[in-house]
């Protein structure tokens, strides 16, 4: 960690803060330039200590040097990490696709659903069974029967299934039957919600936040890890900026920042990213080409009768139609489908 | 609804879409340009209409007329709504003034704080139990033991409290101790917490998240209001930019925004909006300035030695000091203090 | 477009915006909803017609139904446009990879540099003579000296090259010495500058301002189209967003809407957009599977000892081995190196 | 600065870190940590230096320390700076008022217009005679024409004028004419512009860029001063964010920050922050309260008349009104209008 003094503080006032930061356990380097002194504090430990200096008098600001993310970084963990999701495994040189619908509508639309996904070449079904909408007077989902429905999907096709958990009351049901658990953008930062499902023994679909920053979407993750749960995967979802062409901008670099950065693996979400139908493939494509360890996808047999996110859903053809595509680009970048 | 066709659409398509579109109720105007044709639909309900339209072969986009917020709005309810809590009104001539520490770390802080605001021109006192941390290593609060300790500091000085409630769980407990109940600003779309304060029979501080746009932040307070619990205050308190120099943006424009789409009362918070002390008075300031009906700061006897948010944190000198500046501003525009 | 009448709007206030809409050649289309009286008018021409309508009497908003963009959209020109730059043709099946350093910064750096990648696999030479910097106190480099030795480094080696400029007074000095000019992101708005070089005889290749919407990128493109020179080339660079990890957010769904939108051709500078070296792969492949023309990368032959950029700069040896990457995935989306 | 060694960097990284830091007269002081090695660099100088050092392998970060901006900032010049144009003072305890239309349309707008906002108590008038419009279709301005009509409202006044010049060889003429030159938002880092304007012996107003921050606006005053013009003001008008409710997002903190970091005077364009015309009043207020020097408010006879910016125009009467509201908020943050 760096103390930056400013320009006018007193020698007391220095005093003070080396005085703090022996009473912390810190070694202190000092460099005296021209216009600022300099305090290079060595052992840094508790997230307060930085606020707690920013506001002693004649500090200007503090730099901390070391990630504040322990578990989810790769600097103790340098080997990548790889997470099962009942047979899927997401990090290795298979790439995991998983398609589904935004929501669960009734049986026979998820089972319709997955059974065509699955002939399609995915490997996971997604729904969602509690729907986190914006509006009130939108549909909320099917909740239990919801789950009832993914199960009775997963036992027609065999494919394994995420689904969302919007309330920490509902972590023990919906552990009871999926197979891996989704924290959706809007719940990145609802620490209470991330606890919970630490506590679970079901691995965890991570989606970043909508202005989360990686350190922001790393420091999630390891709320989660911090509970005993390791077995998180991230998912970049696009972030809000100005540009209103997409519904979101989804922020590619993250791919590679987030390997560099961590062990856990990634992987992508185009539909919501662009929110447009015509966008999915080329997102698709630009992920698994920077890195990605799978895809997620909005499948809808009719998407102009789906009671969330139609303009950006596909159809099962559609859905075929692309996993043609991203064939060669995933074996171009040395993986396989 | 405006349903705007694209220039390739097909007459088949155009037909669909004015099939459902009669068959969900609207009424239709068609206009056909030389290079779009474009449908005015009257009657706008649900929604779901918007998604499902996007979603049909050969249109381009729906723009929506009518706002999504009902209750929210101030067009079905032209009166400025007057929210109380306990002794307290929010939207009336007299500007509220909240003040305490992000987190209430013991009895006797808090109530040195409540005693000291108080003094100074304080009508109502803050103070976090339940602390909602971007780090899971950093001081998660004295739950149930902080709200005891905040009803003594009320019981001690007369003013009533606000605090911050962040798991659908402890709403029951928190409505026991406090006159109001903050939401903050990262659990703005936490839905299942929105619902359960909606049903709670006390007043609700709504802080806009971090990246939230205007309607949406309506929209949250529509889900209070739409499970019967009216008594609704916003709170500006910065939003995400691209600026680094300031914590977030402070959003002033979102004051006079708000008065004029809705007739819920707002107050800023100026504290976070800046994140340094010495922007805590101008933004004040500039607050009362552009029409806010109250604000909310961050007090703490000793600011270095915070357990959270020490650099936002002023004195209760440098408390009294920015309300001495407030007055002559907060009577210039018509108001007291 | 559509014109929203407020809720409160008179009739008089309605028979004004008629007569006007009238007076400048619409044909109307009134529909009257409960709440709301929505006008739609046929015949849109002039930008200023919208900005006269919002600013009258009883008008909440008005809604564009028509792009602004005529000679840059892909409406009136539905075939894509090769455009040509010495014997480099952008828009075709095979990718444009052009490469070189930040800045000319002297004869023999650009010509060893131009081998280097040409050996590697480059077909076209970049390099500054015109720097501009944020910074008055850093190089801004050699100016018509550097125009030479990049002409120079043409003769060399055989590759065109493009430059930046930044003058307008400039421009007819670049033409005489390179083969595409290049309007940074910094001047994409600089309406006087696009005006001079859609005078121009040369392509151009116009980068997107750090801020610019799609849509204020096409009308920069339709400000040089409109001019006479309909040789534009794009080339998406990064925006500026919240996210502080990466220098700018590579915003790799501009590539195929652009693709949508419009009829020119498209590439990718993955140097300036991630800001890292280590993230010039991985943007470079995302950018190719999404459907680029080409890419601009930034080679140095020692980037520790570059006068700009360095930390983005990859070295000759660094570029080779991305390329060699780059081909399979070229050929998996069906093109070629 | 500091330069932050990455965890894996050798020893061998470390001496060629040092060794070229010396070779630039830098004076070290190296901490070395359990997990990183961190080099205090004393006499940081040139720009150049920071993205050299990124560039060197083994290098994770350089922090500088002090303010790249020398002239502009405060630091080495801690009295505020007082800013003439013709008989109006910027930067002193009296509010500059700057009122008129986006364009100068002819020769009775303009007139009638300075005469009215004259009477209702503004100090300068504005006016654009060469306008940087996004659409190659919209007015351009009447160019020379246009300075000669400003210059004739002055005489028939009295009133000083500002007008923009977007291209540099327009300086001249614009300096023959104008009292103070404004670089527009869109030109705030068209470096050879501000080259122009720093070489003249005007007063220049320099609005911030539509995503600039603090840092890089000061910088832009940098370059100007750097030419010998130290007579610049600044002029807050809002920034882009995700927020579409309004035009711009003022950034009100924006006043407060500069000047604190800068000796230069600051004033609010709350026209162009919010876009529309019900949001003037409120972010005047705002700005004064916040501690701005000034306003420039847009002030057209006929708003839906206007050839550009209507929206956001208010009408002599209206500016009258809000000069009203702004006489005791000046007073009671101890200025006056």
């Amino acid at each position: 960690m760096i103390v930056v003094m400013n320009s006018k503080a007193t020698q007391e006032q220095l005093d003070q803060v080396q005085a703090r930061l022996k009473e912390w356990g810190f070694e202190i380097h000092l460099s005296k330039g021209v216009e600022r002194v300099v305090i290079g504090a060595i052992g840094e430990k508790k997230p307060v200590v930085i606020q707690s200096l920013e506001a002693m008098e004649g500090v200007e600001k503090v730099v901390p040097i070391l990630q504040p993310y322990k578990l989810a970084g790769r600097e103790f963990h340098p080997e990548a990490t790889l997470v099962k999701a009942g047979p899927v495994v997401f990090g290795g040189e298979k790439m995991v696709v998983i398609a589904g619908p935004c929501a669960v509508e009734n049986e026979e639309q998820i089972i319709t659903t997955a059974q065509a996904v699955k002939a399609a070449g995915a490997s996971m079904l997604r729904g969602g069974a509690f729907k986190p909408r914006t509006s009130p007077y939108a549909f909320q989902g099917l909740e239990e029967k919801g789950l009832k429905m993914l199960a009775a999907a997963r036992e027609a096709t065999g494919l394994p299934f995420v689904t969302e958990v919007v309330n920490p009351r509902d972590v023990e049901t919906v552990v009871e039957y999926a197979d891996m658990l989704q924290i959706g953008a809007r719940n990145m930062q609802n620490f209470t919600l991330l606890r919970e499902v630490g506590k679970a023994r079901k691995p965890v679909l991570l989606k970043r936040g909508l202005s989360a920053t990686i350190e922001e979407w790393l420091m999630a993750a390891e709320y989660i890890m911090s509970e005993g749960n390791y077995d998180v995967v991230l998912c970049e979802r696009g972030i809000r900026t100005f540009e209103t062409a997409t519904r979101n901008t989804f922020d590619v670099s993250a791919i590679p920042l987030i390997k560099r950065l961590s062990h856990l693996p990634i992987i992508a979400d185009p539909s919501h990213a662009g929110g447009k139908r015509y966008l999915v493939e080329p997102l698709a494509l630009a992920a698994i080409a920077a890195g990605a360890d799978g895809l997620m996808m909005e499948v809808h047999p009719q998407p102009d009768q789906a009671l969330s996110d139609g303009p950006q859903s596909i159809t099962p053809a559609e859905f075929g139609e692309i996993i043609k595509r991203l064939r060669p680009v995933t074996e171009a970048v040395g993986r396989r489908l």
